[in-house]
């Protein structure tokens, strides 16, 4: 793209950055920017300068929060002793949006990758084992993707644990409710028949 | 959407005020925002700062540039006296990818719209007319949107023009080269028959 402004390339150029917005999508952008009153930028930009250096992550779980322990850690509505661990905050929010879970959660932070130069080093392993040496936890709950990064990080935190008393489970995987049977994947159709329930606890939710 | 912390909601809420990005892709952004190092967010929001505050435009053709008077506009090389008027700066950056034209611009700033509230006076129409008033302008090219608050413009533009001598002209429209005769639609496939070119000028390009 040619162009007539070295100001705007750069806008151009910072904003294509960003996952999934090429340069069209970016100019589109600016330009709506450009139309718009000059404090609507500013308001963004303090956002987002704001965002990257006064976010802070709950000293527990690592998820997102203003406060030093996160609000879903220091709830005593919560059951302490079941940590269900995820990769990131979004799925925190996911469950969150559930309202079927009570316990407390622990934001890895990302998967084992190695593709993408992610180790465990790079996860916060280290401290979910010291939770559960320390705080009374007595069941985890793996809610990584399905996805073989996912379950080797699975495999690798299962390994960590080895020798402490907990036990560990995972989310159901099975036919989403609303799904037609027909077109499930065969791995999905295989392991809900694997793992049926009772059908009485099926009438429960 | 539940968010921890305010911090991280008010950079959502911000981001996805942009055209086209919802909740979910103003997290996915953000996300990405706070993995990356603090410097990127840093450049970011500087370019949108710069941008909104110190992008200037030509004083004669309304198009974005850093300096007072455009390199198009200042250029030796350009037809002085043709003038093609558009719609926005990136309809410029379109035809001046074409290579084939070497006249002039008019950014008008939009098109006269009664629904979004544009009226006339939200464009640079009175200085067009300044233009050919006293630059020496012999043609005028109307390469606005084919839609009916292009053609309003269009003819708006054209009576403010009347008595002035000055020719205008408009786009060819007609069948996109590459394009299948039979999946155009019957407007632009009759226009492209009444406003047939000789088989010679097609040679041409």
């Amino acid at each position: 793209m040619n162009f007539s402004s070295k100001i705007l390339e750069e806008a151009v150029d910072q904003v294509s950055q960003l996952p999934g917005i090429g340069k069209r999508t970016a100019l589109r952008l600016v330009l709506h920017l450009m139309r718009q009153p000059e404090h609507n930028t500013d308001a963004l930009s303090d956002a987002l300068l704001k965002m990257r250096h006064d976010l802070n992550f709950c000293k527990k779980c690592h998820n997102v929060s203003d406060v030093e322990i996160c609000e879903i850690c220091a709830s005593h509505n919560r059951d302490q002793s079941i940590v269900c661990v995820v990769e990131d905050i979004r799925d925190v929010m996911a469950i969150e949006n559930t309202s079927q879970y009570r316990g407390l959660y622990h934001v890895l932070g990302g998967k084992i990758s190695p593709m993408d130069g992610i180790g465990p080093q790079d996860l916060k392993v280290r401290s979910l084992v010291d939770r559960v040496k320390n705080d009374g936890v007595t069941e985890i709950i793996f809610a990584l993707s399905p996805t073989i990064e996912g379950d080797t990080t699975n495999f690798y935190i299962f390994k960590q644990l080895d020798g402490l008393e907990v036990n560990t489970s995972t989310i159901a995987r099975g036919i989403a409710v609303g799904d037609e049977l027909e077109f499930a994947d065969e791995v999905t159709l295989g392991r809900s028949i694997l793992h049926r329930v009772p059908y009485e606890n099926s009438l429960k939710n």
